[in-house]
């Protein structure tokens, strides 16, 4: 891998902490707000912090094993909803203009050809990957291109001066290779992985676990995080995964959306740990194997509004809450300041 | 009680529905946000609700049982606070201009004279209640006097075009209070009501817990939640009650805060419990009594991120999420107006 991550320098750690504790409030009354204003103080290397240019991309790729019904609509619709992406029209686009992020769509992977348009980042690796009941899902030089192309989405964005990056994606089937890769990545019995994505009912879960377990059979050896990626993920996945990466090496802050994005953050922490420092997961998703994800990693995300829609809407949803965090570590008074006493026994 | 309330018609609910269903997203897929926008539709009778001007009203009160050491901070800083509410330092402050809030302060009975502001409404009752360890916290004078002046606050905010409000409050000693009434609205055993406050440490809490028990012994037989919170309450929290009932008489959507504000919403909804159909908890305070507060309400916070601040904080932390909802609601494209495919089974 050749991704250079190191966790964040924590020199600043005690002043951080005094300049929050001195606010004029109760000591740690503002909860998991302080915790994140830490974080990304420490990720800046600043007691003054501050979030440029927000921006979210959003990856979107067709998969192999999406003709085999493992999901509830058909494949054409992540071309459909790329276009609906590009014409601001889908919920991705209302959460962000209402928030003030920015977005671009990375065409990762669709079976569709686009015309150009400003918001559009053509990075096709192919038209789709390959059903992995019928081998790999791609191939070692598809795997490495499309990490590449990650990169140099962040790589770009980081130029125009964004520091604070959310990942979304849009890929019919994708609920199936996030949760092969769960399952193999958290070590977790492929019952427990496998949800209803988009909308299945019952018999259609158990017909898409029944698959997924057969799937499963084929590839008994493989256990590194790059093999499983390749055998499974999506390119918009492998996209996502090298944008992660790097976003992190740049020191950004790294939001993490649903089921999606966060089966493709445990391949990015499985391959570099210390991401995690540079990580907020904004949401926890309805999608029934979101929790034992977050379990699995050990963080709390900031909502939960049953959300499952992908796109990036959990990031563009939560990231006021993001804002709120360093707004009030850069803006609040403290005691001494606004001439408030303190505590009876300090 | 001069409060007439009655739950939003529903003859557009089939419409709502119709058009959170057709988004180009999976039904279902925004979770407790499509909850959300069907409610504010419900509430303001419209298929594109708007929310204008968002204010959030601070009320800050003194209270007689503060001097009993029931805070671990001295009284003098709901004064000093206020002072802090309208040098613009404080968290309230922070999170309102973020997220484009109005805010006023209310005067209801803080133990100091104010100069005049143009964010403070001076509505002061008197220099803080009576201890009720000493008999009722007010006179029932007071408590309608009270009551009348948070109606009068939202009155002139309508008049000024807002149709969303939240709640805040200031008030050393007022967890007291809160869990005072808590613990008669809901039946609770008063162990389970009586928590840390702004930062008691465990001996603290149980000195909180005997005062507090040997003051309900003196008050056995009250039971109407006028009663209560006469005996009970703050000039904050009543003003606070009176402000919610006008809110939703006036068919405005009311944001309920923390342990406080919710406390004078159990008052409300006692009275008046079609003011739930105008509420929504926004979040999910870090005081322990909250939850059990929410459990008996049936009602679920937006967000649940440890924040135990009062002020308002959680309203305005939360209010972008409200945003959200409605902004779907409004702004995002049909499957037909984006020409997506609908489910297969479909």
């Amino acid at each position: 891998m050749d991704f250079n991550i190191t966790i964040p320098d924590k020199s600043l750690i005690d002043q951080l902490i005094r300049k929050v504790n001195h606010k004029t409030k109760p000591a740690g009354s503002l909860g998991m707000l302080e915790e994140i204003a830490i974080q990304v103080g420490l990720i800046r290397q600043s007691l003054t912090p501050s979030l440029d240019n927000p921006c979210i991309l959003v990856f979107a790729g067709d998969h192999g094993i999406a003709k085999e019904k493992v999901s509830a609509y058909p494949q054409e619709v992540t071309y459909q909803m790329v276009y609906n992406f590009l014409s601001g029209g889908a919920a991705i686009n209302v959460f962000a203009r209402q928030n003030s992020i920015g977005l671009r769509v990375i065409d990762a992977g669709v079976n569709h050809d686009f015309g150009a348009h400003p918001w559009l980042v053509q990075q096709k690796v192919d038209y789709g990957t390959r059903s992995f009941l019928n081998g790999p899902a791609m191939t070692k030089n598809q795997l490495q291109q499309a990490l590449d192309y990650g990169k140099k989405v962040v790589n770009d964005v980081a130029a125009a001066g964004t520091n604070i990056i959310g990942f979304g994606e849009m890929g019919i089937g994708n609920t199936a290779s996030a949760s092969m890769i769960m399952s193999r990545i958290c070590g977790i019995e492929l019952n427990q992985c496998v949800g209803r994505g988009t909308g299945l009912d019952d018999r259609q879960v158990q017909l898409k676990y029944n698959l997924l377990t057969a799937a499963s059979r084929m590839y008994p050896d493989i256990s590194h995080p790059l093999d499983i990626l390749q055998s499974f993920g999506g390119f918009e996945m492998v996209q996502m995964c090298g944008a992660m990466l790097r976003a992190a090496e740049l020191h950004m802050v790294v939001l993490v959306d649903g089921f999606i994005a966060t089966a493709t953050f445990l391949v990015a922490q499985a391959l570099c740990p210390a991401i995690k420092s540079y990580a907020i997961v904004c949401h926890r998703s309805g999608e029934k194997g979101h929790k034992l994800m977050l379990d699995y990693l050990k963080m709390t995300p900031l909502i939960n509004l049953n959300m499952r829609l992908g796109e990036g809407t959990g990031c563009a949803v939560a990231y006021p809450i993001v804002k709120s965090a360093v707004a009030f570590l850069n803006d609040m008074a403290s005691f001494e300041e606004a001439g408030v006493s303190q505590k009876t026994d300090e």
